[in-house]
């Protein structure tokens, strides 16, 4: 055992030494998001529905699936560092240029970037209480201060994020339209007055995610450019191409520029930017994807009135749906689903709390999700 | 244009706000390598022969293929983020636990991680004039402080770099073995003295990217752990995979869950998990590529002497080739080799800048490789 020997081997402990900086020693390791996976190999459960996670079972496209196979093939070689074919791509798709559009490894990716571009450790980064994790995940790691509104309704709440920014002057304002975990979103206008209102110093983080979900009246135009805006998409929902790990960034070409300066170059792997590449040019699939989860949408809220809930309205993949008691009950709701074989989740801080989330997925797994909610709340009484 | 009318609408010009951190605003924004699609875009040239990227042309093995084509399939779902399956493989090729091993989008990802959990601004950080650039550019990134020590005869120099880090004490201490773009590498015992001689206050980075292809006499073995090691190894080189990202560190456990912090947890894709996986059972297959690249190795350095040059050993994918001259001689080499359509690649700073890099290919690549340099040489008289 040479390691043994070489640590016996005689100066001070090493465990005495400062490693890693204080910031690091003070965080907590952890994983926003607890995989299916993880579920399942601690509690021994074999997920027969996988609704928990936003993804599309009805993709990607088999477009898509011969552009992997071919990039998959000539994987010896590193993807392009510039991803020069999927920007213009993309640029084409969003009528801008290559250099309003930046890619990354998922927006969570592009999210640890911008919070590690934007502020330094003690800086307030503003968000609603709530909201996505990762983002708050990444504002923690780089030592930012977070700082949240309420939801108003199940919505986030425009003005009042408006006026704790004119306060507090954040480095960051994060709003998802539509948002999850709630599904809800706001008109165009709303969030137009949102950009157009967010102060000068603050960059505002507008999560698109869903955006392909949503009503084409709650999106500004992608013409709508300014200097400290910064809006995500991603090809993990509408497109089903979670597992391929691509997402992007546009903007005005010098906030955009800024990713050029920290990020991963060849992050992106080959398979993702030709997967990418092929996804944009299959609309068709997309359509017919988009129709499905739209239709399935309305299924799964009829579900859920039909076991005595209230489907809250969605322009996303998923319903979160009032479970019409306190965070208590929606978990034992969670809980009873989960351990019968369906993977969802749910909201952890309140008032969001009393709400499971779940995703479309196919009629058999939708209806075998509805036969275990029917359970469950037979259970509970 | 909304866009227009609402940056027109009244309030201070947004260019007069301060946006991005005084760190980000005083970063470059670069590509540690250009890629060789973007020398084809620049200069027209189109590659004939990519020999410049210390990829593997006998790769990915048939079986990685096949595994990556199932998980396309499946890649509506996002991957494990606990990457399970492939750290389980991981420590069982490795002799360690799974809490040993953290996985990355490549080599490069896990190096920015580390300089993020490492280092404060002005922290100082130590390597060679010389090394590896990406991981200068995440220490760039994080507004730590370079130093650096000379490589010696072509070689990083271990007495060199901890006499400086006894002084230093620097937060991180980059050493690869075998090294890029040298070659070179020291033998197992030189390099667990280096371990052994590392301040304890230093985390040292020992970059093992090529040690499929070294001697065994070269590498510690994998059990030779210590709170203040970290070793960074990759699918990107032997396993002949750069393009589907996928690399890892192994350690301590306290050292290796720092990752968890801060990591983009769905950033290692399903394909590449899976790919990985597979990569690690086809033993057969990494044996006969590892063969193969050794005999072009040799092949190269044939061609290097048969042309007059000095080819450096090497323990790794390429070959550095000394030119004889320098570096501005060494720049017009590499020039007319790529204008000739060969990627290749160069150190750029002296004295390494006399080399060029010549990745191993096909017998068809490397004869066109000879037959360009020849032309090139002749030209420069």
């Amino acid at each position: 055992m040479t390691g043994g020997q070489i640590r016996a081997a005689g100066r001070a402990e090493p465990e005495e030494a400062v490693l890693f900086s204080p910031l690091a020693r003070s965080l907590a390791a952890t994983t926003p998001f607890v995989g299916p996976e993880a579920i399942e190999r601690e509690t021994g459960v074999r997920f027969r529905a996988r609704l928990g996670a936003n993804e599309s079972v009805f993709g990607p496209s088999p477009a898509v699936l011969e552009a992997v196979a071919e990039a998959a093939a000539r994987s010896w070689a590193y993807g392009d560092p510039e991803q020069h074919d999927l920007k213009v791509a993309l640029a084409r798709h969003l009528g801008l240029a290559p250099a309003n559009v930046t890619v990354g490894e998922g927006i969570d990716g592009l999210f640890g970037h911008l919070v590690h571009l934007a502020t330094q450790p003690g800086d307030a980064v503003l968000t609603s209480f709530g909201a996505y994790p990762t983002f708050n995940y990444h504002v923690a790691g780089h030592g930012a201060a977070l700082h949240t509104v309420p939801y108003r309704d199940d919505r986030e709440d425009i003005d009042a994020l408006l006026e704790r920014a004119r306060a507090l002057k954040p480095k960051l304002l994060y709003f998802a339209n539509p948002d999850n975990p709630t599904g809800s979103w706001h008109e165009a206008a709303a969030v137009e007055r949102l950009v157009r209102e967010t102060p000068a110093e603050t960059i505002l983080v507008l999560d698109e995610a869903y955006s392909d979900l949503a009503p084409a009246s709650s999106l500004p135009p992608t013409s709508l450019l300014r200097p400290n805006l910064l809006r995500f998409r991603t090809f993990s929902k509408a497109y089903g191409m979670a597992g391929v790990r691509v997402g992007y960034a546009f903007g005005e070409s010098e906030a955009v520029r800024q990713f050029d300066k920290v990020r991963n170059h060849f992050g992106v792997s080959r398979m993702a930017q030709a997967g990418a590449v092929a996804a944009l040019a299959d609309r068709a699939f997309l359509e017919d994807a988009i129709a499905r989860i739209v239709a399935a949408r309305d299924r799964l809220s009829a579900i859920a009135r039909d076991a005595g809930l209230r489907p809250l309205s969605s322009a996303t993949n998923f319903v979160a749906i009032d479970c019409g008691r306190d965070g208590a009950f929606a978990k034992a709701v969670l809980d009873g689903v989960i351990r019968r074989g369906v993977f969802i989740r749910k909201p952890a801080v309140p008032p969001l709390d009393r709400l499971i989330r779940v995703t479309v997925g196919r009629e058999e797994e939708l209806a075998l999700f509805a036969e275990v909610l029917g359970e469950t709340l037979r259970e509970l009484g």
